[in-house]
């Protein structure tokens, strides 16, 4: 296999898990705009992920959140969507839309609400094994809006203890992904503030338990890629949610925000996945990819087909680095050279690379134009009455 | 008159505008939490206000919000206002919830949307009249969330235009107070996002255009009270919303968080009222100070009299200062002891001559104590069933 | 001439002019470290500067800074320069070094100390007559490290009072450019901290007055390219010192950090090129284009080479975009869309079409390849015995 | 003992380290500032110090910096410090200024250099036990200015190892405390660039490993508090540089910028050291606070008297916090009255409660006016002709 091949083959094999709340509408505080089309329930969301992954060939599974995503019978919706072509990926509890949790849930002072957060999440275990999933995907969104408000040290232990309960309901072969975020929507401090905070937490839970990096969970100027490089070290890498930020959590699709962090990120990525060390090179390979983005004000679809697009590109480029001249540079201390081979590798159009890809997929070979000229999108518009899905 | 005397005298004549928006049920874009007794209609939102006024007596008008404080005969609502013993005081446009708003409102590519929005803000200056009012306070939420969907320069021009229309149709008396924010609901760029965006539009508008700030909508590090210095100045300054913040617009009570920057703003604002320079402290003396928070988890009229204390704080610190030998020290180039000044100025417990000014004003001398005693939460808790009002 | 054909003769016209100060060992406060065939002097300085213009064909001029670059005989300077194929450019002061400045400069309380800054500048506009240049590129660093240190609004009055005696100064074809910084080296407040400042200072000037935007000098998540599209549709944006950061003023090599920024930039700067109002166009056509970076650990020539190479990259990429179609896309309210115009240009490899620009301009393909195939670096290192040239 | 007498009994016995850096002529990359008066070598520093602590009585201990502070004879400058009243507290190796960690220290992937700060390291732990110290004070400067300059797992193994010989190298009472930057003088990445970085270090290390907090080292709205906490409860946290900042790194003395912060991170400090559990509160009683700043236009002796007394002020405020009517408050969920319990005690002044511990420690109730009228300061502008000591 020539180096070419060998690129267009991984490529082809690589793994985007689509959300389901990425096909309804959300929006900021002060508004949600509706866009025609969109998602009603989560039968719809199941069907447009499906679109794109008949577009894309990539994304093969979809994420859901509990309980937008709540139904009676969870093997019958395992079943609807790979009757569209894709499997049921991660699952999410939700633990910030219950008026139970207005001070905090896993961490809340009353033993009543961590009670009902705990029991919460365990019900989401249990659905992992009825979608034949294995991925809880847990954001704690707790966190104090003032001075004073909470106890940080008490609110820890309760944490660990919640997170711990939680824990132990996985399946067997299940794993817990534990996010952290900078703020929002607590605005004093949030409890799961960052890297440090999710790896002790989860070194605490034990092996099956590793860190989800959302990519718009960051102080500004943070060097995303060098935390990335340093849980991918320790095995403690277990998933990501994609998106592009300016500001804060902005959720815009991915690449839309300087795409060359995306880039050196999968660098990073594909650096620990070609790793000598077999434990390294393992954990990376069971990373999971889940897109997380709000189409606030775009049409769903295309801004979704936009991110997978953006993580192919992402990708593609970091395998084109060439790694041996890139550690001959390091090695001789050749700071713009090093730098230059990384560039190189951005500056490259692979574009021609990701057609070659989607042919031996078998999908289009620009999936946005296939999209808009498919009728997919006015089909929906017509369908689609009423109000749509929402969070 | 004695200093003391003087400082009583001039904190007793402070005027901070609620604002009815502050009364309701308001949160993040993942939940809005209800808390209880809390306002249900724009009358109930004049209660609230009006009892802040009793418990402070320095909070005389309230602030309304259009359309959600939209009523069919607003000389009837000034006259319910002036009732319960407070005044309207700055009507607000909305230029951001109404659906026609999604890709913007006086910037929008469609003329016929730039059109009603011109038409709502001709609206809300309709009841500046009617209300006896004399400030809009103009808050224009454009903005884009990707590369590419704008023309910046197109979109300043409709600004632009859109703000002379709205500008010319002001009462005679009447002022436009200009917002600007750094970002949000806008993730890629926001139109009026600074300072010198809306100084510059206000002095394309008119002598009747001042800029308002909002603690809030900086980026971080941003040095608020040399914005503020500058503004002031060159007569620019309007109005303020008054919040505090650690992150983005947080919107939490003012001086929760760093009450030293709300003070060396107050140092800023009591220096230009004493200005030399009547055209300077003509300006600083008819500048608004609205509050603009968010009690997003918390008692909605607490977090109220929390924000108008610490206003009275910050400006009975910044009256003590001693700014002659303030200056004496500059003159020395002394740093430490230019700081020092300041410094003894923050550290200085002005509890018991806020007291005293509360006395001067026949309000309770710990208002927060005065409301939790009162029963006022309690029959709100028991009146007011139903759904709060939110924006 | 067909549109790639307009392409390379637009390209082929760029002017990048580089700096003497960055041919020379700089560092930050913790350390300067010194590379080996560093300049010693501004002869070698400027010929640093004609190879970077013989590399690359696209940086005739080299900027000075005074008193770095200071000479008994500016004329001869002038012809030195000539003689190797370069010109001097921009002429910057410098009102941050000599030890009168602890406290300010143009804003300092003491009058001696303003009067030996005005001064200062002055001997730098008699610069520019001699050798021959037209922009005195100007730098204010003052600003004060504490609360209460300094009066904002008497710093202010002392500065405008500054530049106009210095503005006075000017030959009369000449023209200032004031640079504005967020922060360092002062940590409280920055007397020119943003471009609202300085497009204010600008105005009380007058014509030949315009802002200078170091790409560097913002708080993180500014939205630069809507600054410069501000600042270029009042005819007020006079100049870049170009460079890439991640955190503060970190003065890397341009496109190092985020190269989509710089790219983005470049888009509107194109856009306004080309625009139908000659002002705007006219004045977007004057702008100096300096690259102001720090070669901090390494080798200085090859840095400077891809600072010229990226800013190529940036406009070549803006050129490409398809304007017509991304206005369409705009009028239609295709959020993805539009940005999709965007990003496509984005993603072209533009590295055949600067190939193009460089066989017309008769200088090297890759310019740091030949720079490292030259033999100019060892020349240097053999040659420049000694201690580099500093600040 | 009364409330207020055990108050008193405790900020008696606070300990703050000055530095002997701080007493030293510091500055920016762009102008070092000489002031009259400073110290022109490691004895002046130390006079310097012991003069701070003969004014304010709980400065006991001066922290050395090698080689900046390199002798002869170490057991002799111990003498020396002891005979002015002083001790000789932490000791601080320096990776940042020899020419040969350009590109890292103990990062290098020249393992020459890397041996070469390892052996530096281990210097400075020989240093502890002539001088009767016992912490040594690590700041590992290394990182990398441009994407792909550095392999970042490499480096961190580098990092790994180095850090395990230093520690070993360590007399047996003694301990490594281990510092974390944000940025520079690295400006892509750094190697320890957050508290998660630090603590998993130290935690390969051993017992005898913890973080160092300085306070300016981290990204703009990170809740430093949380951080403090979430370390205490781990008994992790070793000690602080103390100092105060807006933007990035900028060195101001404690409490210049943002009181309020300071007094939170106080209030968890005395939390934990008060703690039940005696692993909690013993780790907490032997934190080093060590002063970090630097004057860069103002008189030392003066800045360092503010740090001091901020750090007392700050311990004062946390020590009034009714810590059980925090808890009820917590324990009801009362938002607005936790933040009021907190912020009562900032509100209130505490300069008659610091008097009262100066009388008892027998020093002026005035540090700083004290030092003013004592004709220190003019003795040195007298007596210190020549260089002052820089870095």
């Amino acid at each position: 296999m020539t180096d070419a091949e060998h690129i267009v083959d991984r490529l082809s094999r690589q793994h985007i898990e689509t959300q389901s709340w990425g096909y309804v509408s959300t929006g900021t505080r002060f508004k949600v705009y509706d866009t025609p089309g969109t998602a009603r329930d989560v039968r719809e969301k199941i069907d447009d992920a499906a679109l794109v992954h008949r577009l894309t060939g990539v994304a093969p599974t979809v994420a859901l959140h509990i309980p937008w995503d709540r139904v009676d019978d969870y093997a019958e919706l395992a079943r609807y969507a790979q009757d569209q072509g894709v499997r049921i990926g991660s699952i999410s509890p939700n633990l910030f839309q219950d008026d139970a949790y207005r001070l905090g849930s896993l961490t809340n002072e009353d033993a009543t609400v961590r009670k009902q957060a705990v029991a919460h999440v365990r019900e989401c275990a249990a659905i992992l094994r009825e979608v034949g999933s294995d991925r809880l995907s847990m954001w704690v969104a707790d966190g104090t809006n003032y001075p004073g408000q909470g106890s940080f040290r008490r609110r820890r232990r309760h944490l660990e203890d919640g997170l711990r309960e939680a824990y132990e309901a996985l399946p067997e072969q299940a794993e817990m992904i534990l996010e952290y975020k900078f703020f929002e929507p607590a605005f004093y401090h949030t409890d799961i503030a960052d890297w440090g905070q999710s790896l002790t937490l989860c070194e605490a839970l034990g092996e099956r338990a590793r860190v989800l990096v959302d990519i718009g969970h960051h102080a500004l100027g943070v060097n995303i890629e060098h935390i990335v490089a340093t849980l991918l070290d320790r095995g403690r890498l277990g998933g990501f949610d994609l998106n592009s930020k300016k500001y804060g959590d902005d959720d815009l699709f991915v690449g839309a925000i300087n795409p060359q962090e995306t880039f050196l990120i999968a660098l990073e990525l594909v650096s620990a996945e070609d790793d000598a060390d077999e434990a390294v090179a393992g954990a990376a390979r069971s990373i999971l990819y889940k897109i997380d983005q709000c189409a606030m004000i775009e049409d769903k679809i295309p801004a979704m087909l936009r991110s997978v697009t953006a993580m192919q590109t992402a990708f593609a480029k970091a395998l084109l680095v060439d790694r041996d001249e890139l550690d001959r540079r390091r090695a001789e201390g050749d700071v713009v050279g090093a730098n230059e081979v990384v560039n190189d590798a951005f500056e490259t159009d692979v574009r021609p690379l990701l057609a070659r890809v989607r042919d031996r997929l078998g999908v289009p070979a620009d999936p946005l134009g296939a999209y808009r000229a498919s009728g997919e999108q006015e089909r929906r518009n017509a369908e689609r009455v009423g109000t749509p899905a929402g969070w």
